[in-house]
């Protein structure tokens, strides 16, 4: 932290000059290094354009740390982003496709809350089929609060095949296919209510983890506050990932009953870690609130302690355990005790100071890092301690009858970074990052043991700080998950924006601020202000872009999106027909620029219309959309791409149906007459 | 265009020179211009990160181009943007608010479609009752097709107040109030299924026109295809704007019978021509399809004539001819028809080619500008012209007696731009811009008149070109659509994005491109590519920011934001309970960091629960989120606000309520018990 100071007596000549020989280079080097292709179209000079750099900086205001922060993240026009970012879009219920450095949102993919533009849920059978998936009985859920997306790994390394992610709200898992970015799957959890801990996968993705949130009698049944200790239970549910059907296997997975305590966020151990699990909770007060009547509010009763329980799972055994038979069955599910977990030694706790939000294994599984974030520190654990720890049989019990191992044990360092720690991320040069959301700010941190050797700073120390606007939650580096994190970039993941961003009224956008974290020791760069348009993002993770391979096209016309596989519905050019069966009409119809083909449908008030399109173009981004007035019906048909709807015919009239998205200068005549006869 | 050529010969090493000379100013004059507050954190030196300058524009291929492009588009954190722009979202059903130069998406409003994250249509009363707003019959329409935008005006120039937009699919409008950004009003249009020529305001926007597309039936009525030129009918419906309510008035409101030809975008005149109204058509071939019987699709059907109809209509004369009851009665809704609007010299046509695609009035209400898709030129018609023509009385009519002007009589000028031209906008310099969708390019041109002198070019030519990336819909300039445009930016929309970002599956973005429209003549820079990540827009307008005054939190604790007044329902601090009158329920709630009050809401299956919230909060950006599991409930509720929402207790067992918005440290506690005893 000593340039701060050398900057400020540095006297401004000396600081312009180096920075005019520098950007002398640039110029020198970039002017004959690409081709202005589109960025100027067939008109404009370089010359008399970037003449005016000056006159721009000075009119606008940039420092020279502007400067470098806009020439390290705009991305010109075809240049591709170097990262993608999987963002939660929180309560929008949807996933955020963000292109770094330059920030972008490429694509928002919907997954819980059902979105036009894509199609999804508005008629096409596939999507209404997944959106079903998380139903509770004859209730319609038509939202999430999306929290933790969780990539597919491969020996814990990002694949870029599969994206999973939760919703709080709901205690539902969904699976989205990175081949198109579509959502596949949309599952209950059939013991809990609500989730938090969600979602965390395996190094090879056999395993999508679960964890909880708010304690409540397992399997959705009631029972009065009264009995919380005895009626409520937190839990953690194992989902099996079949990665050839590409989706989660409700028959091959199982969940564990845990104490009401509160379960917050897992991470599965990898490389030496491999095969346990850890989630931290909160509230292991048992406090169940009640302000109204006098009783501490559960901000107040859940924060009375000084210590909570990291959970300790034994994954592979907990997986014989319940290919063993050893489970009760809660909803149809099954589940292994409380008591059977102990037994087997499936589950030990670490105190974790105080009220944690996060635990976070190292790239190479040896420890486990949790932030208090009622306490200044961040907490290390080695694996290898509680491995010898609980050889040792040297432990104390809670009331339910958990082991709790001695936290001088299993503690390996602490390190004071601030107020509100909450959630850590790591680099390739032995740093860790912790956001602070009380500062706000986000801090670099030295590991130990064999990441010392990665940099110049003492191990297990505070190395830099970075000021962020405003409270932060999570922060997400490039790769920051998987065995070999990239560093380069991190995000910020910001709760409150407040004066960044024009004021759009009352309800304000989140701010995600990215930061340069390419160079050792104290330097730390904010790079850029995001702001979030329509949700509240709780996590993220980063991939490679070149490690994404989606189609550009469906594989063969006639292709089914939700199966992956031929629709036996499909029409091609030809076999186009109208088909009635009494009051049952079959539409068979094709899309291609700029018509649809039948361009007459003709029906009577009361028939029941099954209607099916294929887009028979093999043209890259020549979607058609159909939009069907009246009756809520909405597609997007991406090119190979066969849908069926249906609908009762309740209503006559004359509805016109045309293509909504703009596919050609034709477009407003790609247009059709459903005639709906009295 | 002749700089290009120029440029091509200059040796590099000059144009490096002017560049380092030009830097040099930047960073004496930005070292001492502002603090790097926030833009790097306590501990990088800029010195040291600037220094870097040369090696990142290496590193990232950047052309002298794109680094003046960078400085001119790079907004640091916590400076604001200089204009908003107000996007469609097309068939996301939405409202993209964008600011600019930055181009980033501040927020998305939530108009046609729910939206959790804003508390939209997932159970929040008035929010349930403005989506209801806009059902047919029993049919509930639960996304939209937005259009074009419409800022409310004041004298000819945005006022920042209001914001209008169709839904083309089910011909509907809505109102948003920009004090709160959000949705207060949906209305169908009683006699039309669908639209797109709106939404467009008059300068004072004491009305908002809705112009029709696909003739049908008027009043949704069925009849063949046989019956196409004695039943079907165009229409343009003349909205009423109660601004003191903030609420378009039915009751005050009307429309107008038009022959059966697909109106397409309308505008208001302005200044010289305020009190007409102008709108194109397409397909005045009449052709009604076929192509699976061999007839011609609607593609080439509509595509025949040489020339389709620019509709000039006496609007002023047309107000007073509605409240004069010369009207007929259609579904409820007072119509003119056709007859008495010809009698009454409501209703002129001009010929305009060919298949044209928009008209837009210029600045000071002189010209009409259109451009034919399948002609190479935009057609200018003079106002002065056309109301010589019409006094003259000499023309013929159509098949239904409306005159038709001779196009020589009021054709002011055309210019040949190239290929498939569409929308025109306007700036400060005398240039008008067309966006050519089969080039595709945007073409600058000089418009003739009182505006010759404010430019060195010849009058009605083409002065400069630039591509884009790719086939461009509409374009949208600064202030572009007022009496006063400001000239400076320009937004291309376009409608393929192809390979300019990383693929994201086969549903691809579309892509924004901002262009520098501040120097006069052959000088156009393309700026900055924009992903639209869930949506197709198609038209924006582009306020200056600092029009908008947008509350930071509402006016005082216990607001509606439906009906922007105080709420009967609101609770303060200490007034909270829960109230049971049989199997009815009442829970009055407050909401503040971080703790709900009550903690508990006990109630039986079968009850009927009315809950009312107030977040008692008066911080800016304190909103709380409410979720309630199952029953598909979240709120999103800001400063000051009472929300009310109601639901049948159907369901039994322990549901979690929690804030959903992510709050303080304490966030995760902020949550409560609903006992639903079975």
């Amino acid at each position: 932290m000593e340039e701060q100071g050398i900057r400020k007596y540095l006297p401004k000549v000396v600081v312009t000059l180096v920075l005019v020989a520098a950007l002398a280079m640039v110029f020198l080097i970039s002017c004959s290094d690409r081709d202005d292709e589109g960025s100027s179209g067939e008109s404009s000079s370089s010359a008399a354009v970037s003449g005016d750099a000056a006159a721009i900086a000075e009119e606008r205001g940039l420092t020279p740390d502007d400067i470098t922060a806009a020439l390290k993240t705009y991305t010109p026009t075809g240049v591709h982003d170097e990262y993608i970012m999987f963002a939660s879009g929180g309560h929008s219920g949807q996933v955020y496709v963000v292109g770094m450095p330059s920030m972008r949102i490429i694509k928002q993919i919907a997954v819980y809350t059902p979105e036009p533009w894509q199609g999804y849920g508005y008629g096409a059978e596939g999507t209404m089929e997944t959106l079903a998936g998380g139903d509770v009985g004859d209730h319609e859920i038509r939202w999430g609060d999306t929290h933790h997306p969780a990539l597919s790994e491969t020996g814990g390394d990002y694949d870029g095949q599969w994206l999973f992610i939760n919703d709080k709200a709901n205690a539902r898992l969904a699976t989205i296919d990175l081949r198109d970015f579509e959502t596949k799957q949309i599952i209950k959890n059939p013991i809990a209510i609500n989730d938090h801990g969600g979602s965390f996968v395996t190094p090879d993705t056999e395993w999508v983890i679960e964890g909880g949130q708010y304690a409540a009698p397992l399997g959705w049944e009631y029972s009065s506050l009264d009995n919380y200790e005895t009626d409520y239970r937190g839990m953690v549910t194992i989902w099996k990932f079949d990665r050839e059907a590409g989706r989660l296997d409700p028959d091959r997975s199982f969940a564990m009953e845990l104490p009401p305590y509160w379960q917050d966020l897992c991470d599965a151990g990898k490389k030496v870690s491999e095969g346990w699990l850890f989630c931290n909770s909160f509230n292991t007060e048992m406090a169940t609130g009640g302000v109204e009547d006098g009783e501490p509010s559960f901000e107040a009763g859940a924060s009375q302690r000084d210590m909570d329980y990291l959970h300790i799972i034994n994954l592979d055994r907990a997986i014989e355990v319940a290919q063993s038979g050893a489970t009760v069955d809660v909803n149809g599910f099954p589940v292994i005790p409380l008591d059977t977990a102990i037994d087997e030694g499936l589950l030990y706790f670490a105190p974790e100071p105080k009220s944690p939000h996060g635990v976070d294994i190292t790239p190479g599984g040896e420890y486990m890092v949790i932030s208090g974030k009622l306490d200044p520190h961040v907490t290390i654990y080695s694996f290898d301690k509680i491995q010898e720890a609980i050889a040792s049989g040297n432990w104390e019990t809670d009331g339910y009858g958990v082991p709790i191992l001695n936290f001088d044990d299993v503690m390996e360092a602490q390190v004071e970074l601030g107020l509100g720690p909450l959630h850590s991320q790591f680099d390739d040069k032995g740093y860790a990052y912790t956001s602070l959301f009380l500062e706000p700010a986000v801090a670099r941190w030295s590991l130990g043991g064999p990441y010392a050797e990665l940099n110049d700073d003492p191990e297990w120390s505070l190395v830099s700080k970075i000021n962020v606007h405003y409270n932060v939650g999570h922060i997400a580096a490039a790769e920051g998950d998987t065995v070999s994190p990239d560093g380069k970039y991190l995000v910020s993941l910001n709760k409150w924006a407040i004066d960044r961003f024009q004021n759009v009224g009352p309800l304000l956008p989140q701010n995600f601020q990215l930061i340069d974290i390419g160079q050792p020791g104290d330097n730390l760069q904010l790079l850029y202000d995001m702001p979030i348009p329509d949700g509240e993002p709780h996590y993220a993770q980063i991939i490679k872009a070149d490690k994404l391979n989606p189609w550009e096209v469906y594989p063969e016309v006639g292709w089914n999106p939700h199966t992956q596989s031929p629709d036996p519905n499909a029409s091609q050019i030809g076999e186009e027909s109208i088909v009635r069966d009494g009051n049952n009409v079959t539409v068979n119809m094709t899309a291609v620029r700029s018509h649809f083909t039948p361009e007459h449908v003709e029906i009577k008030a009361g028939d029941h219309v099954v209607w099916h399109i294929t887009n028979v173009e093999q043209t890259y981004d020549a979607t058609h959309g159909f939009s069907l007035p009246v009756y809520n019906i909405n597609l997007s048909i991406e090119p190979g791409e066969t849908v069926t709807f249906e609908f009762d015919a309740t209503e006559d009239g004359v509805f016109s149906y045309y293509c909504s998205e703009f596919c050609s200068a034709l477009h407003l005549e790609m247009t059709g007459y459903m005639l709906v006869e009295p």
